[in-house]
């Protein structure tokens, strides 16, 4: 499977607020969309909440089984602020201040200001490399294959165009989405055979309704293969088609997802 | 720990397409959302590929582990819609057309339109108990602890409405909200002591910043304990006011997350 070829990450959402509902992910989408612009393929996704056990197991388990780690959340100046901790716990490693990110933080602050609190945000697990915060400056940090960011989307992303360039890509995933009003249970049947008949390449199949009544599906094919891709779009709008549907295509070459 | 009375669950969101960035979850912060109003702790989510022994292993891991799981995603027609198979997998059932589906299947569909593809939805795992659905009819289910929705935000809301009221909650959580434009840097130390002082009390520390570089930060205080509640909103108020900020209550009682 072309799958298996690509490099594969997982992402863990660290924190309280987003296992309450009081705060609404919103780096899963936004990395998602940019691990699949670069060829890397995201496998696993956890919310996991601030408790130390929990993330020190969640993280040792997913670091051995994926090629890439990411964690949003938990890196501040609070007693809920355990992320960097729980890293330097789960790779064996002594928490330290970074020299990098102290000098940082003297330039930032007055000497008044710079109190135990704010100097927590200089801590990293011994060996890391700082990931530059062009945002508001507290960095984040990089050992092994686990990178810490921040949780707030803005600093977030800033965070990861940061380090963008550093990951290893495999080869880009193609995709093309085709929306008709014909109905999925009257694909489904042509689209099994038509997966079977291209195991490399994949074919989601996504339907949708609107308040008004109307309903369809979405078919998206994937593949890194231009070829393939080509040749089972056609053939997915030739089943539509043969199952009285007109099908339309949302996106071309290269969108990516 | 106060937490630990109440009962947790664990969302499974199965599908490629949330990996892929290509479509945005909008379950689980509807879920969390709900489940902390009714008293459940949601102590995990995870996000995991169409992929059997993933979802397999998930479901045997998590439905081991807490007193709920619910699923989305996975239970339509096609070939990549493999949810209740490997619901009936995890339990070593049979997948089994659940015989009201396709009763409800056999009103809904002309003879010649009931086809392979549409009966695969009437499929559980033998012993389910079907989930209504108002929105589009083929239901989804529910096995043991695990309840089996639809990915589709408008379904899957509906199917849990439906099922909300069989849920056994804990004491409901309780909280406040307290905005300040006090620094996170400056409040930690007494906000660590206030935790330190009243452990069964959820005190959580959220910066904001906006693009015009104003800073502040949001506590939010959580227990089921409303004289706790009080008690503690009223020292985070002081706290922020002995920093130089002016705290303002953004939620009341019985807001839940």
């Amino acid at each position: 499977m072309t799958e298996q070829k690509r490099p594969t990450a997982c992402l863990l959402i660290i924190g309280n607020e987003v296992l309450s509902g009081r705060t609404k992910d919103k780096n899963l989408g936004f990395l998602a969309e940019q691990l699949t612009d670069i060829g890397v393929r995201m496998a696993e996704a956890r919310v996991v909440p601030d408790e130390e056990d929990v993330i020190v197991a969640a993280l040792n388990e997913v670091r051995a089984k994926y090629d890439y780690v990411f964690t949003t959340g938990g890196i501040g100046p609070t007693h809920d602020d355990i992320t960097a901790a729980c890293v330097a716990k789960a790779f064996g490693k002594k928490l330290i201040r970074h020299p990098d990110a102290v000098a940082l933080f003297e330039k930032k602050y007055k000497p008044e200001d710079l109190n135990e609190a704010r100097l927590k945000m200089t801590e990293v697990a011994e060996g890391a490399v700082l990931v530059d915060n062009p945002v508001s400056q507290a960095p984040g940090f990089h050992i092994e294959n686990v990178y810490v960011f921040a949780g707030i989307p803005r600093v977030m992303h800033a965070m990861f165009e940061g380090i963008k360039h550093e990951l290893a890509g495999g080869a880009q995933v193609l995709s093309r989405t085709i929306a008709s009003h014909a109905k999925e249970g009257d694909l489904a049947s042509g689209l099994g055979d038509l997966q079977g008949d291209f195991p490399d390449v994949e074919i989601g199949s996504y339907p949708f309704f609107s308040r008004e009544g109307q309903t369809g599906v979405r078919i998206v094919v994937r593949t890194p293969d231009e070829g393939e891709l080509e040749t089972v779009t056609d053939k997915v709008c030739d089943l539509i088609r043969a199952c009285g549907g007109d099908p339309v295509e949302e996106t071309v070459l290269g969108a990516g997802n």
